[in-house]
């Protein structure tokens, strides 16, 4: 057993606060992680915060993990020592299901191992990147690629995959018309992904405070959705919109945007029911549907996009000592646009 | 211009009475056809109520149409004189947009040119088959093939292809778990097409009351849907949904009985919206689409592969003095499984 200095919360109502937490000895398949960034997700929130049910505590979030492998057991062939390597949302599924088995395992039947507050495999429980160590299996770890710098990589590992996987599933490329909803962490990453597919890119935003970003990183139309005109204009424009702002939209003024055949995927998940009128999907085939992070595979290839392509998280990095009130800045979305953690300052 | 017999509504809240309506002479390009049988849609009666906004009037319905061809215009290629022939949902539209282009004439970006109720591009009013004859342009006329009756033909023209187009756009075929909510005239017809594409069919009715239908027309299974077991033991089974139901349902229950990338497809319109919740999308890929007949193409391929494959609607048929209790007992979902009128009694 390793014992690491973490962040974490004793309690629903609690802030985050420095602890020490066992990492399990490195076993055979195993990777040892020096981490050295970790990103600030809006899930570390809802999960440290028991809004998704009770957590494990303490509960020690992070799942946008980048740094250097330290050690590796005597069965990885993957990695080596000094490896420059992320952790993403999961760090285990069954292995041998039909999703697992096509690269899907995010979505494998027994559901997959999240990175923290999960009961792993072995009956432990996950505790995620706001730490400075961590042991996941290799077939979990993903390498990052030289010319992306661990800091601006650590974001791409959700806020990044989360983006693409549905990108790359619903076409977007060449010719085709994407709006991303929401300016934000996970927004501004869709942005400069859908740009560099090849896409034409139109951000909906609440207002044009972002504008100007939102045209630096590539996008050639930027429209307030807190104006109604913009509903009126956009009408029958998208083959594909992102949504991804986690509160409740107006779900039918959106999906009246879309061309015939065309798919609204929401990657950000309110947590009660949105009103959907059903004439404006039938009258033009058009889709309503959900994605959920990416395979690991699919993970490895957003890296290598991203690398290829320049595409780096626009961050803030901060220290441990900032962890809580960078969380209630998240809360206002207030960052621009994405919150770091230098993992040395735990 | 030609006199013709017809049933139809001076008002909304009207009954259905015999009138006499006029149809444009025939040209170039357009079929007389002597309608023989017009089947009986849900969505006549809401058209004909004034329940989707005012109708043109008199309304006359009807757009399951099938009769023969009594005479053709001058430049008219695709059929002849005697030739037997549907007409659907509807009767024109742009020709040139992508959709039309493709094959897709529903999803005209100007709107296509529905049977009834519609103002047609030389801005005469449609009027629909609840009538004796009817002049279509050609490229809206499709061939019934030999060995298909024309009376259970006529269900085909708007019931089949509605059910016809989802199944083939979203991929039943064999191996795949296909569900299909609703035992009626859309829903007896998705079982018999799903299963003769080779699928596995289960269908999800209020109740078991046509179960023994629902298994000789091939479904493997029958489910009542206000058991609340049936939501539990059918979790993540099915591939596709087809629901025919135009009431509001509990959508997330039933997008909870799809597999991960599994899409339930709603082909009747509720009037209201209903409530989605998006983590059940989310986890899983999910999706929530709408689809709306088929093009004229695939209205013809679906007539096709249903000769081929002995698929005809279960109907009752009506005279013209049976028309206003048939929407009484359609409205009570009294019928199995589609009335159909014998024109020649108008």
């Amino acid at each position: 057993m390793l014992s690491v200095n973490a962040y974490g919360a004793h309690a629903a109502d609690e802030p985050l606060v420095p602890l020490t937490i066992d990492r399990r000895d490195v076993g055979p398949k195993d990777v040892l992680i020096d981490i050295r960034y970790c990103g600030i997700c809006h899930s570390d929130i809802h999960h440290t915060r028991g809004e998704w049910g009770p957590a494990p505590r303490p509960a020690v979030p992070g799942h946008e993990i980048a740094g250097v492998v330290a050690a590796v057991g005597a069965e990885v062939t993957k990695y080596a020592e000094g490896d420059r390597v992320g952790v993403g949302c999961m760090v285990n599924s069954c292995r041998v299901c039909e999703y697992c088995e096509r690269g899907d395992e995010q979505y494998c039947v027994e559901g997959n191992i999240q990175t923290y507050g999960s009961t792993d495999r072995d009956g432990t429980v996950t505790r995620g990147g706001y730490s400075q160590k961590v042991v996941v299996d290799e077939d979990f770890v993903v390498r990052i690629p030289d010319g992306l710098e661990l800091d601006v990589a650590a974001p791409l590992l959700c806020a990044g995959i989360t983006t693409y996987s549905p990108l790359r599933h619903w076409g977007a490329g060449p010719g085709s018309q994407v709006a991303v909803v929401g300016m934000g962490g996970l927004g501004h990453l869709a942005v400069k992904i859908a740009v560099a597919m090849g896409a034409h890119v139109t951000v909906l935003s609440q207002t044009l405070s972002k504008q100007e970003d939102g045209k630096r990183l590539g996008a050639e139309a930027y429209y307030a959705t807190s104006d109604r005109a913009t509903f009126k204009e956009l009408r029958n424009r998208f083959d594909l919109i992102i949504n991804t702002v986690s509160a409740k939209v107006d779900l039918t003024a959106f999906i009246n945007l879309l061309k015939t055949d065309g798919a609204m995927i929401n990657v950000g998940a309110p947590p009660e029911p949105m009103p959907v009128a059903v004439f404006p999907l039938l009258l033009q085939r058009r889709t309503f549907a959900g994605s959920c992070i990416g395979g690991i595979a699919e993970t490895q290839e957003m890296l290598d996009f991203c690398a290829e392509h320049g595409i780096a998280a626009e961050i803030e990095t901060i220290g441990a000592e900032q962890i809580n009130d960078a969380w209630e800045r998240v809360m206002k979305s207030d960052v621009r646009y994405r919150f770091v953690i230098d993992t040395t300052t735990l």
